[in-house]
């Protein structure tokens, strides 16, 4: 057992996943969890990934040693006013945001100088969202970056970082804003992306809707499932992610239009060494064993192999 | 069996894939290959997809009643140029490729009168390419476009359809302007959005190349196996369906930058409305059973499926 009372405060797809993973590996004693919804309580506790649901986070927080904040980044910030008084002293706070600068600066002012702040963000997720969605794979062989600030205590990262590896993830420690600016590249304008190019093809009249959806191809089809995530969760990380999601999206728009005017000119050259280059970083994730070549995408293992 | 002698002209994915179904069923008598490269024509004919390989495309075609051309749309051409004296009077002539339009620009004026052509376009692939890649199951419960044109025997058609059916495709007609619009929707234009997003990453010199790989969240990640596929396949499709992806494009980037103002000025409400609008389409897709919302994102069945 690393912690003895475990709360969580949202009861998700990350948070009921976690859940599932503690209880996998006998990690947590006690797994409170609280969620807005009355109906989402009663779903955690059916379906048994928590000990016990609370109708406010403030009670669910009562002696923990470790309170996870498992909600929409943009509601991180009333979570924290909520829960700041009742932290009982040396207790760990952390999170699971997609952003961590913006949560940083939305929790950090709530907590007690005796309680250790650790934000983190599990890279791990389906389309799917709410409790029915965990499982406890989830983060088996998934990367969970931690950006601990420079006050926070040495051995409580280490019992965070312990947690995180028992549920089957690798951990990397980073600074916030180097995570956001990563995470801007390989998650939030791709998923920016990918809703935009959905949201043509629904405008797109001449199109019928039934045509776009029976005969998509797997480009559309991948797209579809990435513009198919919770809106309130990427709402939050556009907003709160913005200075970096909008850089990268200059030089998106840059690089495509160069493309575009390579379609438009018949520059046959140009896109047959662009689209050789773009299979080099293709190759370095498969070696990197983040994904696997295999016909079935390894999809079905991806979560369970260790 | 429905044809007696077949001949593959280009040994890839595709062609593979179709020996390997037309295998299980036994739906051709003979099958004849030819690829330029001698060392993919020892590895058709060591893997035992074909009955015999050819040196010259006209050599594999003589005698065939069914000619199947399955290389990049940029060599059809020339292909059509060198087989169209040697085919045998009354075969039917069809293509794999991705593009509909200009391939029947580029075929049609090489092929006798009693010769049927009939475009086609399973909508079927993986990132792999080559001799390798093919399996029997890569068509089954995909769809298969015919763009037969107004001159053409009806019962060659017919013909054609149960062919694609037996190999596991579920087939549909329609003229080639029309298919090569639906397809810049569903898989040209997500296909140059994905090159485009790897490309950028690739030169964002402040994140490293191994961060970009290591910490590659699904977004990113789908993105590059997309962006992994035969540049030499994607070069020719954006030369030849060039105006209906420079009009997808463009309606694209118009949409791109409404959201990106949303961002800018930190416009929630349209940020959700937008993202929640395209959780219809996947729902959509789902149901009509081109993807399923398992966990495993039904990829290990995608193509075992009746």
């Amino acid at each position: 057992m690393i912690y003895e009372r475990v709360a969580l405060i949202g009861l998700g797809l990350i948070a009921s996943s976690m859940a599932h993973a503690m209880r996998r590996g006998g990690l947590a004693g006690h797994i409170a969890g609280h969620a807005r919804s009355a109906e989402t309580r009663a779903i955690a506790l059916e379906l048994g990934f928590v000990d016990s649901v609370h109708a406010s986070a403030a009670e669910a927080v009562a002696g923990a040693d470790l309170v996870v904040l498992a909600v929409p980044v943009g509601a991180m910030e009333a979570v924290a006013a909520q829960i700041g008084p009742h932290l009982r002293p040396g207790a760990t706070v952390t999170d699971v945001g997609s952003v961590k600068q913006a949560v940083i600066d939305a929790v950090a002012p709530h907590l007690a100088p005796g309680v250790q702040f650790i934000p983190g963000h599990p890279i791990a997720g389906t389309e799917h969202s709410g409790p029915h969605s965990g499982f406890a794979t989830l983060f088996d062989n998934r990367w969970w970056l931690l950006t601990p600030l420079p006050e926070t205590d040495l051995q409580a990262v280490s019992r965070l970082r312990t947690l995180c590896e028992a549920m089957g993830a690798n951990v990397d420690e980073m600074d916030a804003a180097h995570h956001d600016l990563v995470l801007a590249v390989t998650s939030h304008t791709p998923h920016l992306i990918a809703y935009t190019m959905v949201g043509v093809a629904d405008d797109l009249r001449r199109v019928t809707d039934s045509e776009v959806i029976k005969y998509s191809a797997a480009g559309f089809r991948d797209f579809t499932r990435i513009a198919a995530s919770d809106p309130v969760m990427w709402r939050d990380v556009f907003l709160t992610n913005r200075e970096a999601t909008l850089e990268l999206l200059g030089r998106f728009t840059e690089e495509l239009f160069a493309l575009q005017r390579a379609i438009r000119t018949g520059d046959g050259p140009l896109l047959h060494e662009y689209f050789t280059r773009t299979r080099a970083i293709r190759r370095g994730i498969i070696e990197a064993g983040q994904d696997t070549d295999a016909p079935d995408f390894g999809r079905i293992n991806r979560g369970q192999t260790g």
